[in-house]
């Protein structure tokens, strides 16, 4: 079952090390080079070709390229002003914050004061109503960014119903997942539970979090373990766009390489303008919530020195589990991680290591 | 004399223990809470109960509450041009600047080419004028920030001067300081004098520091060692609102707890909508002097992680010995923590790790 | 040969030091101070008194400046649009791009997708014609800068031919450095060749660098090493101003000693005025090329923590191989040093250490 072509040969050997040095190591990863998959492959007792889990954040890439239909289709102008489309938006100061703005991660609402339960994650409307309400937690429009992890799904997701009348989540079967027959769901229905594998993870101890400092806001800490937010049912069936997608790697590397090429025959999902707009980077430097480097296009992660997963024109997600999903038109890939237990995301992490010897692979001709 | 209500048996606890690691530990901690004082303590051989020391640029903090009153009265709009009020302002490309982008240590003016001489700290017109007459030693507006370690008092004192007609001290006096009874002064009486303990300090060897860099003419360093400001009886009598206050710990919670509490009685003396103006986080980043992270409100500091003190909402101000005084709406909290000696103001420091226990105590319920 | 007054031997008792640790350390330094030259040294094998190396990027600042002399004649206003005087750059976007924004590194234009050929440095007319057609890597005028190492001199010599009709490598030499003396050269000459030296270095081992990435794009590493640069006869006779210059560390200090003062009977070339704008600070923070902290005026290099060479008021420019050359108009100086073999330009590197010395010398009387 395990695939790749002579020329990713060296990805394979890359992969297969990891397993080695590690026997309890699982994953799966795909690859997809113009359009055509290249690297399809499984390591480990805890996944199968078959099995998908959840993808966390990557979830908001997904989530963003059907978003990216919107902004193609004219429904959304992103030089707009949130309020343009959402007037009960333009509360405390927010009515000139412009849709770039708040996709890039400047509007300061990075989470609910208070907090919100983990059924709130499978109502975004609600949680939607509470951060229109809210006083930014920075002067939004000051250049200050900082990653909004909860919050821009449910931003993606209110945009969406009110310029379209529909779920993000059902535009994004209806134009992505079932023409392209995408492995990877926003809400998973109940026909696929039998492929679901919780997600697995060590418990790490941790210091003390301010539940209320702008870290402890934007994690809603509140609530409790966000690692464990897709093994609950009802999370990963509602699928919030901001972490609660599940999938293959296969799929998640389908659904980016069908954004920028033609794959089985159907044309590329996303035009080169609207990939111009939607993966060209707004804003760089020390992220507000991280308090370290990030870089971030409109929802999409860009690549820098600690998530240096491609080249200038990359655009994509990771998420929590060290997922990653992203799409490189330079180099033409489509690229799918995910593993099975819990692992870091960053730059030394294995699917930034799996990602430079692709391009690796394709330097070499 | 020592106080704490049984919630914060956590917090006396920490507190007693930093004594019990080191004997020459000396200091002051104060908390209110929703306007009622929970906190008092006091250790080691260097303080008493009522005895006040130099809180350096946790003067600014106190400064910046008052100066909240001219905001509140409507004599100051942060959005206009600080040439608004001060015509002389405007040369050398300072004619649009804001005061809010001055109060958020954004105009360049981190001090005084040449430096100024100790007793020119008591002489802020003096000062200010020469400011207005500066280029700015970046181009202000587009958005550097650093901290205006010794101007910032210098310029909230001319602009309360030029809008109100008063001394930014006498405004304090008159509204914070005597009605709310407040233990912390910016000019220190000669009928307080008996109070007053000398600031402590180990000098430190430092490498060099050009005095004609940013660093240097922010720091002032030809004046010489800034610790010994509050030592010198003029300083602190004059009482500059860039460093000279002078105070005890439960003089600086009771600030800041009357700033967004009831106190014995007394109302609130910031509304709501003023705290939300002047306590908002404005920029964040790498700042320009310290060459480190940092965040400001207007003239206050916001919790970052390198100065970890409370929740999103929070906004207060440390000083060079270790000092810290801050408000946090949404604990209800005003806090005053002063130490004998120098040390450390930084997130591994005292005062923040009593921060931390506060806030841990409020959180246990 | 080797000369220093009475008030510089602390530098050079260091600039001994230096040869005394590494008996194979070669370099040349040279210092004017108020338009007097007080300090010319050289040191070790590899380097003469007349002879010249590569300075690299220090070309930048020796270019800068003669550009300056198009502000300063009214050709370019830094505040106008590229596109005012380069109709072809509007695309994609950056119609509204000012030259302040250009020139202090925010274009988002740090190198050319699919790289340049070396001979391509001697054609900055087809590379310019290739960034005027690009989407910029970022977008502009969001606050990201990033050092644009080998297209700044390409932007400075397209605005300098299409305002001046004139090469700038011409214009430096008609009106800098012939009528100076300086020993450094935009170009070449044949006549020079003798006292050329080629580069030294040692080749280092370097990881994964993606060409296609921010950082492989800016250093345009598909062409091969760039240390090689200015050892090839037809780049460094055609003398790109983003890094082929040639001279003597005597040169470099005498270019800038021009600048700000008066050289020989002759005044200097550029006015307080135009100092004021050249040399101001326009950016600051994370450099989204190098990932760490940087600070531009136009073009020049101001001083900050990794690159501290001198006051709040100095302006110049470092070279790949620890070449350094400023002015520091609060000090007086004009600085150069050059040494042969490649070495770090950064704060702990030689260049920085022999700077302090001069300004701890002039501090000291």
């Amino acid at each position: 079952m395990n695939f790749a072509t002579a020329r990713f040969a060296p990805v394979r050997e890359l992969f297969d090390s990891m397993l080695d040095a590690d026997p309890s190591y699982s994953a799966q990863l795909a690859v997809y080079v113009d359009g055509v998959k290249t690297v399809d492959l499984i390591a480990g007792p805890d996944c199968a070709a078959d099995s998908m889990t959840g993808i966390f954040s990557a979830s908001k890439g997904v989530a963003a390229l059907a978003f990216s239909l919107l902004v193609q289709d004219g429904l959304i102008d992103v030089d707009a002003t949130v309020a343009t489309y959402w007037p009960e938006f333009a509360q405390h100061g927010k009515g000139s914050l412009t849709v770039r703005q708040l996709l890039s991660h400047q509007s300061g609402l990075v989470g609910v004061q208070g907090g919100f339960a983990m059924e709130d994650y499978n109502d975004p409307a609600a949680v939607a109503q509470r951060l229109a309400n809210m006083v930014p937690l920075w002067r939004p429009g000051s250049g200050t960014f900082g990653y909004h992890a909860l919050t821009m799904g449910v931003f993606l997701e209110e945009l969406c119903r009110r310029v379209s009348g529909v779920r993000l989540q059902d535009l994004y079967n209806d134009r992505i997942r079932v023409p392209y027959n995408a492995d990877v769901y926003l809400g998973l229905p109940a026909s696929e539970e039998p492929r679901f594998r919780a997600v697995r993870y060590v418990q790490e101890e941790a210091g003390f979090l301010d539940p209320h400092s702008v870290a402890g806001v934007s994690a809603n800490v509140q609530a409790g373990n966000l690692l464990e937010l897709p093994n609950i049912r009802s999370v990963r069936a509602a699928g919030s766009c901001s972490g609660a997608g599940v999938g293959s790697a296969h799929g998640l590397a389908r659904v980016y390489a069908g954004a920028i090429s033609e794959v089985d025959g159907l044309p590329a999902y996303l035009s080169p303008a609207t990939i111009a707009i939607m993966g060209q980077e707004q804003v760089w430097g020390l992220d507000r919530v991280f308090c370290d480097t990030g870089a971030f296009a409109l929802t999409f992660m860009k690549p820098h020195p600690r998530m240096d997963f491609g080249s200038a024109e990359a655009f994509g997600h990771d998420g929590a589990n060290g997922s990653l999903g992203f799409a490189d038109p330079l180099y033409g890939i489509g690229f799918g991680y995910i593993p099975a237990w819990n692992e870091d995301s960053g730059t030394a992490g294995r699917g930034m290591q799996l990602s430079a010897a692709v391009r690796r692979a394709i330097l070499a001709g």
